[in-house]
């Protein structure tokens, strides 16, 4: 209970009645937090809060009190100051794009929003092939800001999240088998601590390659889920464009021997840019959604970046593996309008598997296992689903060994909710039996707090609570996630 | 002081007189230690702590009390609960290679060596690219056991460090900038935490490329120099060895062509496996040394990896860059042994150096600066050179750059450490006030530490010192260092 609570100022005329009543805040609270960010810059309309109240997943919406929209880091020191102080709940918001349930604000308190103002591109340094941008710049208007500059930032979860939240989740995607994740993508942070320090990572200006400079802060909050600190503005990592870019379409008659081909393919060391696995059902809604006409058997989705000369190499010996391994037809997408569909069609994956499942939800789960283990993992993955009799397509990042399953679902049908569950536990245990783990990309959230300590035993996990307690012992940043 | 020593047990026989006056343990504790590696596996004696006194620094030796062989880490568990109960220091000790410091027991203690007994390469998973290895496996051991896999591991420091310590310091050296460092390959760790826990930092059992579950425990230990835990084992990420490498020798006029050469390298894009700079004085220590004839001026030595094809183009690239930048003749090293000669060469330069300066002692700097700073602060620190009137050589890992400069001293005339401490100085503020780091790769150790507040300000580091005392609240791993 915030100690603000104890010492109510007689005198406030704010009219309470917005506000829902298990809201733990009082309006002098409200309007203190109001007041650091400008009378125009918060919220406590229900639609502003409703919105605020859960990402893309199952997770039942979760209230925050207000919605803060602050306009630079100096703001959102002071209101984790004002938080710390009376123990109130802060949760940064990006593009509420997560399927794990990290921004519902289970404990209600505050949710920054960082969208609205702190969405600048601060610097980009051509030369070194990096750039400052803040932490509510998308992934999308940054490669559209740097297109004449001839780099562009490969990190790619589909939806067109946050970089900040991209920090907060360490996401990835389609090019990870190429350019790595966020982890390995994000030279420097500044963040906000949760008693309002504020932080450079790296160094106060540091953006050099490599720095080995005391404690790897910048890889603490990089994954931390907004739990260790609101991250306020980022250092990214940037690439040269491609000189030239290849796709490959690549039907096979079954699941084994598209996933065989990956594992051999990354077998070779060769450096394909994206290689991407979706079932025959991901393949009939992208041919309803998208207007395409693709044989509806499982499929891989290949590019291959570099000079003329490599790409041809490349895909000649990808092509090769895909025949040996009985691939129906290897087909090149060489023109980028033909290129682009398709991507646009695989980042559509979701969208297309919602639009052939109205009035349903839908939902993401994500393991990552060694590649080795990818056939056996995904074969059962196939047998449960029929096994559970679920509504289902995948979607997988396999040259990572990295796969989602998305899964249409009657919330109200409690059977079919049973057999998601069960099917869900069983697919995790699977991952984690085999040492891969609950999650590559998605995070921890509410949804895999579970596995925590089947995957790490709980030594591992309370060195973790003592990390988060020393860095915000009031327990007031994004409460009630991972652990 | 410990604890132990106010309950001293009365009935002790060992002889004490092997142990140092300055020596805070006492008989028993020694016992105690020495009863869990067994009677054959610690050391009092005065020779085995001095070799544990100190690494490749300038930092004057500071002997443990006792030395430790342990044989598991159930042992080190038992030893790092004792230490903690009773607030003995504890150094985790590999190779001894390190350049700032790192393991020298500035608090006397234990010094826990692992390289006698914890060298196993534990599994290696040839289809997943990954291995386990005990920390105390050097890197030219491991290389060696996957010499027929077709795999091998690419990080090397240039000395033939443990994998343990290798984590400890987040190592790079030569092929980093296309491998990149410690911290993008090492998948898990199993640590024992200064109260004895054992924990995996990526799960019990993982090794998947991607793993966003909790907190990046992996990358917080990688780099903390000994001061967060013990290192005993370590999962790395492995490589395909190379279809095809190249290696080319590069001569320049000047250091400002040499660099300029590298910095549009990189600007393309190409990924080049290797990219060193070694100034004329490196030059001539080597031809001395591996007796060599190369040209007596800036150089660079480059290397290229992958099939034929993508080498000869790469080549090419890199050889127009250098001759419209003036490089006076660049040189193929296309057969194995003329290539081999050329590394071993940039391998032995710190021999080489050590060699040419007799009766003197060596030390290396090093810093790590935004490629595009790279001109102007090299170019200033040979002014430098000449002004403070050092004896010294400079190689580069410059595609990263970060460079070191390797520095022959008297230690004994006080008007030339004067002037390497000022030069010294002059330098790591230079690369700070570029956006640099003030390490690259060699770690903080002793040697850095004032420059921690300069490069972070103090809020960042006394979020370190957070981490650091909940992790180890008796400052037992590794004490008085970093911060």
């Amino acid at each position: 209970m915030s100690r603000f609570l104890l010492n109510l100022p007689k005198t406030f005329k704010t009219n309470l009645s917005l506000i829902k009543k298990y809201s733990t805040l009082n309006s002098g609270a409200i309007e203190h937090l109001g007041s650091i960010v400008g009378s125009n810059n918060y919220s406590i309309t229900e639609a502003v809060r409703t919105h605020h109240a859960k990402d893309e997943s199952l997770h039942e919406e979760a209230h925050p009190d207000v919605v803060l929209f602050p306009q630079n880091t100096e703001q959102i020191s002071k209101i984790l100051q004002f938080c710390n102080k009376n123990k109130i709940p802060a949760i940064p918001y990006g593009a509420g794009s997560g399927f794990e349930g990290g921004i519902n604000a289970v404990k209600g308190g505050v949710s920054i929003d960082t969208s609205k103002y702190m969405n600048n591109i601060l610097q980009v340094n051509v030369e070194d092939f990096d750039c400052w941008v803040d932490a509510g710049v998308t992934r999308k208007q940054l490669n559209n800001y740097l297109k004449d500059t001839g780099l562009w930032f490969p990190i790619d979860p589909g939806a067109d999240a946050c970089i900040g939240g991209m920090c907060s989740t360490s996401a990835s995607g389609t090019n990870a088998v190429r350019f790595g994740t966020m982890r390995e993508n994000v030279l420097n942070l500044e963040c906000v601590l949760a008693d309002g320090t504020v932080i450079g990572t790296a160094g106060l200006k540091a953006r050099s390659r490599k720095n080995v400079a005391g404690y790897n802060l910048t890889n603490l909050m990089v994954g931390s889920e907004g739990t260790l600190g609101v991250i306020t503005k980022v250092s990214l990592k940037l690439f040269p464009q491609p000189e030239t870019i290849m796709g490959a379409v690549a039907p096979f008659p079954d699941v084994a021997t598209a996933v065989q081909s990956t594992v051999e393919i990354m077998q070779t060391g060769l450096q394909i840019a994206r290689i991407e696995f979706l079932d025959e059902k991901s393949i009939q809604a992208n041919n309803i959604y998208n207007k395409m006409n693709l044989d509806e058997t499982p499929t891989l989705f290949l590019e291959f970046h570099g000079s003329k000369g490599t790409v041809d190499q490349q895909a000649e010996v990808a092509m090769e593996i895909c025949k040996s391994n009985s691939c129906k037809e290897f087909q090149w997408a060489t023109d980028p309008e033909e290129r682009n569909r398709l991507w646009h069609a695989r980042h559509n994956s979701w969208f297309a598997f919602k639009s052939i499942h109205p009035n349903r939800k839908a939902i993401s789960t994500d393991v990552c296992v060694p590649i080795s283990k990818l056939p056996e993992v995904l074969v059962q993955t196939k047998k449960d689903i029929e096994e559970f009799n679920l509504k289902t397509m995948i979607v997988g990042h396999v040259g990572d060994g990295n796969f989602h399953t998305f899964i249409s679902l009657d919330t109200t049908n409690k059977e079919e909710m049973k057999n998601y569950y069960a099917y869900s536990e069983k697919l995790v245990r699977h991952a984690i039996n085999v040492e891969g783990t609950c999650t590559g990309e998605h995070g921890i959230g509410l949804g895999k707090m579970k596995y925590m300590e089947e995957q790490f035993g709980k030594p591992s996990v309370d060195a973790m609570r003592i990390i988060k307690k020393a860095l915000d012992p009031n327990n007031i940043l994004n409460p009630g996630k991972i652990f």
